[in-house]
């Protein structure tokens, strides 16, 4: 089933330059070779999802949702292969693997229901006022339409659940846009299964051939012409901060600029508050060690921060912390480069005059494995340079002794956008929690109480998302149902013919939507 | 009650430069002298806008709605005053300034029934599942919140409704952001006196000096600083297409790029379906041409494009609406700079060698007046020369001549994004009608059949907004409740204690809100 290929549409082709993925744990290269996409691919790929337009963002709410549907029983028909595959490729274990597949697919799952619900047309009728003084109101009927074709970057670190078949594609797929993935190098294999298993859903459900393309390949060009390129109205990425910043420089500068939706860096602050931390300081220290050495720390939410005052207590955290650490088995990170930069990055931090190592983990005993990194400094030292609040992508975390709670919403003021924040609290911090409240909102997509923020939910009610440089658009989330929105706009129409409406609009309500009728939503009968 | 003051906060300055208010239809200068606002005043609002955020965010919406609708009584309180000023700093005459009143009163006051009616806070639950396997789900719960504080530049056509307390200052105010007000130098008396209207509802209702302030200046620098501001979080920009790009390269050359929203500039294409233009085609032209001399042309969605297929009844339109065009005044353009640009658009399409003259409207009497103007064109010609598919601010269109549908369909994929379109069709055009609709909806906002682009109606359904280069984020409207959407977005609470929780997340639901629970929106008891 693992071609090496490059899927435009229906059709693979071989390529003419060829990469291959790299084992971390033995960092020897994997068999088969894969060819790398090239422009002339991208622009391929491009007019075939231009061509798919029209047909695609046309289809009923039944049909988009049978297709999303059968992209997941395709993922799941693939059976051991898959888990094997991302293994080899990922480092990551089976377990871990296991459960993203049962995410990825559960996630679609999840779109296809909500495509089918309705609510994300945003259906709503002003009927016409005919008699209204001085002037009579027209019919307007508004609904959320596609965006265009989008491109996708899948992350290397969900190489299901952020990949070819991820919330990115399959929240775009939702909204009724073709999309273009450009493949991650570092899981070749693994995406170009999950790729042939949106193909051949495609074709199952008579959609054309444009809906799906598959561009692996590891060159930054690939990507930078993707984003280029005219037929191409939005992006959705998951990945460093210079990949999002430099993708959001192209999509500007384009004679039609698109939205770039990036989600890039997060330290992901935690706030142990007084009473919290005193009471049961001790009790946190190993489930906030587990969150921080979890999938070698190789999480968007990741908790690299922590915020504490100075006292007893913390010092009693921050020893139970380090005992946790000092026992915690080195693991293979995901690839040879981003083991370097963890490494260049702890090491810079325990380089740095005003940082104190706390503790490290066991040391590695293979290639590529993090040597989890735990640090402490005080708020002043941390306030003075910028660079402590950058993220270091793996199990590396900070600890900052505060003075006093006043301390504590300075550092929080001068952070840098994040995904989320948390407060471990007690009831008697609820009060002093309170006037963190605002500061964190500002700051932050979500705000946790007495948890950590590895585990992201996809529901409903998740916003995985922030400020930027958290994303490159904090109006958004990339996980969660409302993702959707973020390849939809709105059309109105204005006196249409009854036969020319959408049917969303139509009268007879053939997709029995709630309806926002006169600025009050009807359910349907 | 104009001083010619610049308002930060709840204080005037006189400023340390001037300029002055012309009245177009003389030339002369208008008493009194302004103060041009300059770097050191944005950076004194933006300090307030940003001390007044979090307390102004944190309104209630009967607070907030309370606010918009003193906003709106304190307006009209102003009376005849405001109507007489525009009238001199505008050149539009009296009943169009009532109706814009009307219309910028009415708006507030939509938006404060919208704030209090809360659907945009799009409170969504998902409640705690302890027993889920094989991870317990948290409670998880989301509500929009407000942005920040939003930069405003106002419009010069619409005095009123696009200026100071115009659509984008009322839905910013409506999402919770404090609003600095960069004021238009073409009708400073008009913006001081509803700058001051503003800033007398900000002290009435109690609310932080900082939620509003007004700068008002000539100078290109002062709209720079002010979106360049790191304090500022959005842009709301209604104005040439020149002026938003500008504004888009300094948001997005930020060190935290924000989102801009600017609407700069649409020909709106009127397609004339054959067996319509048959049928009414004489009696259209003089409906096209009032839409087209309205207001001296000065409205976004002015008609400037309309195609129809060559033959004996498109030459009866053109000639109908010749003779209707030739009949029409000359009436007085809003500024001595828009005039001068106007008649350089035209002369450079009268002097265009694929491009014919088909009629002018009556020669000017006086100062800055506009004279209308009519070309026809084929589609190669129009296709060849992406110039003519510019925008020439007044009363300027060109008829566009196909040989079949097939080349309408060619002329419209082959433009720009836009506000509207609109389609004359009668019921033996539907079928030919919808195979263009694909191909307009992926260009503009608004889609209208059987009447004229000109006139927003200001309501739940309405979208004044299209794909670049009509607006810089085709995702949203300037007009209508949808507005709000612009300066939102979503947070998200994890296991956050009762005590915590924001109002419009609490169990109890004191607001009274719809809200979404586990994918279902649930009414409040």
């Amino acid at each position: 089933m693992i071609k090496g290929s490059i899927l435009i549409g229906s059709r693979d082709e071989a390529g003419t330059s060829f990469f291959s993925a790299i084992d971390p744990s033995t960092g020897e290269q994997i068999e088969p070779r894969f060819g790398s996409a090239d422009v002339s691919d991208v622009a391929k790929a491009c007019a075939l999802a231009d061509a798919a337009f029209d047909a695609y963002a046309a289809t009923t709410p039944e049909e988009r949702a049978r297709f999303l549907e059968t992209v997941a029983e395709n993922i799941v028909a693939i059976g051991d292969d898959l888990i094997v595959r991302a293994m080899q490729e990922s480092g990551l274990p089976r377990a871990r693997l296991e459960g993203e597949r049962g995410r990825t697919v559960g996630q679609l799952r999840l779109f296809a229901a909500t495509v089918r619900q309705g609510d994300w047309l945003d259906a709503t009728i002003d009927p016409a006022l005919p008699d209204r003084q001085p002037l009579p109101r027209p019919d307007l009927r508004r609904v959320n339409v596609a965006l265009g074709p989008v491109a996708v970057f899948g992350a290397s670190n969900f190489p299901l659940a952020f990949s070819v078949a991820g919330g990115d594609t399959a929240s775009a797929f939702a909204a009724g846009c073709p999309v273009v993935v450009k493949g991650h190098p570092a899981h070749p294999g693994t995406g170009e299964l999950v790729a042939r298993a949106i193909r051949d859903a495609v074709a199952a459900c008579g959609l054309p051939e444009g809906t799906f393309s598959y561009l692996p390949g590891p060159s930054i060009e690939l990507g930078g012409a993707l984003v280029a390129d005219p037929r191409i109205k939005a992006v959705g990425f998951t990945g460093s901060r210079a990949g999002g910043l430099a993708l959001m420089k192209i999509a500007a500068e384009r004679a039609e600029p698109i939205p770039v939706y990036a989600e890039m860096s997060s330290i992901n602050p935690v706030v142990l508050m007084p009473a919290a931390l005193k009471a049961r300081g001790d009790a946190l220290a190993p489930a906030f060690v587990q969150s921080l050495t979890m999938g070698s720390g190789q999480f968007c939410t990741n908790p690299g921060l922590v915020i504490g005052i100075a006292g007893d207590a913390l010092d009693r955290f921050v020893a139970a912390a380090g005992e946790a650490l000092t026992g915690a088995a080195a693991t293979t990170m995901l690839t040879p480069g981003i083991h370097a930069a963890y490494d260049k990055g702890v090491a810079a931090l325990a380089g740095h005059d005003k940082i104190e190592t706390v503790a490290r983990g066991c040391p590695a005993s293979g290639a590529n494995q993090a040597q989890g990194a735990l640090f402490r400094t005080d708020a002043t030292s941390f306030l003075a340079d910028a660079a402590l609040g950058h993220e270091v992508f793996g199990s590396s975390s900070a600890i900052v002794a505060c003075r006093d709670l006043a301390e504590v919403r300075t550092v929080i003021a001068g952070l840098e956008g994040q995904l989320t924040a948390t407060l471990i609290l007690d009831e008697a911090d609820e009060a002093d929690a309170a006037t963190l409240l605002p500061v964190l909102a500002r700051k932050v997509g979500r705000i946790l109480a007495n948890g950590w923020p590895t585990g992201v939910e996809v529901s409903h009610a998740m916003v995985h998302g922030g400020p930027f440089p958290a994303t490159s658009d904090g109006r958004t989330t990339s996980v969660g149902t409302l993702a959707m929105a973020r390849f939809l706009r709105p059309v109105s129409f204005q006196n249409l013919p009854a036969g020319l409406l959408p049917p969303a609009l139509a009268e007879a309500n053939p997709w029995h939507l709630s309806r926002r009728i006169d600025g009050t939503v009807s359910r349907p009968a």
